[in-house]
């Protein structure tokens, strides 16, 4: 008799934000959300405690486009009533990384115990959200075709500041023909929770950029003869400037451990 | 005792479509209506015969871009009320060219004794209502502060043909640092009307174009360091298109003496 061991699963299988909350909360998940309950919004978090969390609340609204926010909570209260009558933000993201003074001191599946009566939770437009709509109008994205992360620069574009929280903005870069890059900018316009419209177009030495072969964070890829690089705003803004304030206490989601929320990406764009 | 003699004016001064239009039928202007009753919609005009315009609608259909339609009268009937309930287009432009087998042959300022029962007007969105929106958005453009006519170009994009209708679409070009293009991209994208979103941004040799330092029509403009070409289809497509097909009869505005309407630009967005 042969036993055939299955293979662990590559990806969390749901069809709604609720069912993909409801495995993750018990334990049954902790890996990555991409793919995951499709075409429902999922969302960059991170949690502050309240001394911080009103400058970091002023900073994202001076800088809409690279810190998208879709909802902050109450201070000490887990729950996000607007993206899901159910969720807990001490048991809701699959993995959470925990932060003292700047530094990464943990990663866990569950905060409960770090939970205090001051913290905000902060959740964040993603690019998951932001990609699906250009999918969706035809338009290829080559990171996804050559099976890549996003490439992103530091540019010197510089963000509007807030208390300690200052930097230059993050942006990703997805090479595209012109037809489609303008045909992307009405796309993308129509999803300001979610970035919005490029910030650039074409030379990245006019942002600071010095060679789009070497990403900040993420991988290269190619650009085609007849392509222009666009550049969005990112969401790894906020994290950068975040790390940069080295708060003495944060929490944050893992790398593509999501939060998985109940608003659906269509209800994003006007 | 001196006398002075007034200068002639330079320009129609109305502060609504009515009004020019009424100046026009008197008689009292015969110019151009760059400027006139600003903020309401001017269109450029082709008349031609029932048996063409039938071509003429379906090319126009299939290239929206560059020939954004106004209105079609019904045939042999000079109204178009859509556009002004009193508007008579044998009357209300201020120039009109007479065309016999793709050859100008007259340039009058009344059209009654030419009129015909099969003649089918049409009023195609020009650049006036297209430009008043990005200059709202305070995006500056070169040729207005040039003092100068949109550089103008052929290019190897074609057009979707029908019946005696085809050839390459003529474009107009702005340049502009990329921000600006990017909200232009989003400005003229609501004013689907009067050419939409651009057809092109950056490298001219993608579409066919030589040099930009030589327009086929228009005036060539300075694109400065850090600045890209824009690039939106132009209505000087149709009337290249209808002048290659050599009807035997067609009338059509003389240049830059447009139809005055009682639309407003921005009722063209959206």
């Amino acid at each position: 008799m042969t036993t055939v061991t299955p293979a662990a699963p590559t990806q969390l299988l749901a069809q709604t934000g609720l069912e993909a909350r409801q495995a993750i909360r018990s334990g049954r998940w902790s890996g990555h959300t991409s793919g995951t309950a499709p075409h429902f919004v999922q969302g960059n978090v991170v949690i502050l405690p309240e001394a911080l969390a009103n400058d970091f609340l002023r900073f994202c609204q001076r800088n809409p486009k690279p810190c998208p926010l879709l909802a902050v909570s109450e201070p000490g209260d887990p729950r996000l009533p607007r993206l899901g009558a159910d969720l807990d933000i001490r048991t809701d993201v699959p993995r959470y990384r925990v932060w003292r003074k700047g530094e990464l001191v943990d990663e866990v599946t569950d905060i409960g115990a770090l939970w205090r009566n001051d913290l905000v939770t902060f959740v964040i437009g993603c690019s998951f959200s932001f990609e699906q709509p250009l999918i969706d109008a035809g338009i290829p994205l080559r990171h996804i075709a050559q099976g890549k992360n996003v490439a992103m620069y530091r540019t010197n574009i510089q963000t509007a500041p807030a208390g300690p929280f200052h930097g230059p903005m993050v942006v990703s870069m997805r090479p595209m023909t012109p037809a489609n890059a303008i045909r992307a900018v009405q796309v993308t316009a129509r999803v300001p929770a979610v970035h919005g419209a490029p910030v650039h177009l074409g030379d990245p030495a006019l942002i600071g950029i010095a060679d789009l072969a070497t990403p900040d964070f993420g991988d290269a890829v190619d650009i085609l003869p007849g392509e222009m690089p666009v550049y969005w705003a990112c969401g790894v803004t906020p994290q950068a400037v975040v790390m940069e304030a080295k708060p003495d206490f944060c929490i944050t989601h893992a790398p593509g451990a999501m939060l998985v929320t109940d608003l659906l990406d269509s209800e994003l764009a006007f």
